[in-house]
């Protein structure tokens, strides 16, 4: 934690917490995802695509917080969405969710916890660490940010889950809460992001931004957040390389 | 995170967190305190016993949380209070705040963010971390202990501070909000904590409990908390003993 830190030319200010979107950017949700469906499927004789149910599941994760980000819906956690989505993806996809153990479907819903981070995450993330405060900046509730981290090694200094905040990103004060439980000024926090409308709304709130490219989120078709749309603080192909070029401006 | 985990004879539940108490459990504030004050006092030319201070500081702690708890007043973090209790302490002193730079004591209160841990404290924490979710449950707020774990290397895997839940230690939704954050009952959290206070207000509110002999806390002379009031799930010399206690238990 001593020397120079990245001073991010959009907001002036030395970084001291570098926050991660984590659904994309830090693991890969799609590949854990059809696999655990895949499982599912096999076991209980369902004919289904599993990676297409994947998308089909996450299709469903923005227009659910929609309601809550508006107001018209009480805040309810990513779990409860989650579990919510996977009945009504499962409904859209002819099956019917009431012929089938709930509990079963809990476990299902539970892979969300314990999704597998992108082969450089860990390392880039230990790195960054050493400079820089890290934590998720996540629509996750804290329970599935700690069980996944503490499942798959991420070494994050503080977990401040949508739970806490209470509202779900891009909702500005998703951001503003984040930095203010972290006692820093929102232009020392800087959002790593693979979607460039995370980065926008970070923006717009006073953070520092850096895009990490995820060209396989979506799958080897993906055609949405390919580059950045504008110039962030940070372009990076990965999270390594984000400490790299971290490490670079901070010492250069 | 697997095997066996210690079974609470309180709760009857596996344990699944192991969350502590810091000031005076984990870390030694009256050291690090007195060391500052002593050092401001040489500064400013002020004839001050200094862990005297410390201790006139830290007495106005629980009696300023006081009125937070009644809700006679409205939230604000323990940074707050420990600068208020600050200049009371200076006042009671005969020294009057108002004649010293209020960004110096500022400093000066910011102490509490980087106190040093029992020698003890992050090898026992290390070790119970392979087996259990590990974090504080004390009342400081969120950066105080974020602050102290990345300077300290305290190797916490979740920190909800006190201004998440909003409310003081041992009002009974402290332990409460913080189990349903991590996503668990109540009966699978345990408070680690060196004072019988507090672990009575946590076996109230149905958490499982381990006693942390700190017969040093408040120096040489200290004749409260020297022993375990009742039988505790677990009593422990130090934090290395509650590690190994914990492991015996549970392959045991």
């Amino acid at each position: 934690m001593g020397g120079v830190r990245f001073r991010s030319p959009s907001t002036g200010r030395s970084i001291r917490a570098v926050l991660f979107d984590t659904f994309g950017t830090v693991v890969d949700w799609r590949t854990d995802i059809a696999s655990a469906v895949a499982g599912y499927a096999e076991r209980h004789r369902l004919e289904l695509d599993a990676a297409a149910f994947a998308d089909r599941w996450r299709d469903r994760y923005q227009p659910s917080m929609e309601p809550i980000r508006s107001g018209a819906r009480e805040f309810v956690t990513l779990d409860t969405l989650h579990r919510e989505n996977l009945d009504a993806a499962l409904l859209e996809s002819g099956i019917d969710p009431s012929d089938h153990d709930a509990g079963e479907l809990d476990e299902l819903s539970r892979t969300w916890h314990e999704l597998t981070p992108w082969p450089d995450s860990v390392p880039g993330l230990t790195a960054i660490r050493s400079d820089y405060i890290i934590g998720p900046l996540s629509n996750g509730n804290t329970s599935l940010l700690l069980d996944m981290a503490k499942n798959a090694g991420i070494p994050w200094d503080v977990i401040i889950g949508s739970d806490i905040n209470r509202i779900y990103k891009p909702h500005p004060r998703a951001y503003l809460h984040t930095a203010h439980l972290l006692g820093l000024h929102p232009g020392e926090v800087m959002l790593a992001a693979a979607h460039n409308g995370d980065l926008e709304a970070a923006q717009a709130a006073g953070l520092a931004t850096a895009f990490i490219l995820r060209p396989l989120e979506h799958g080897p078709h993906q055609t949405t957040d390919l580059a950045p749309t504008v110039s962030w603080d940070i372009s990076a192909t990965d999270i390594t390389d984000l400490a790299a070029q971290l490490r670079a401006a901070s010492t250069g």
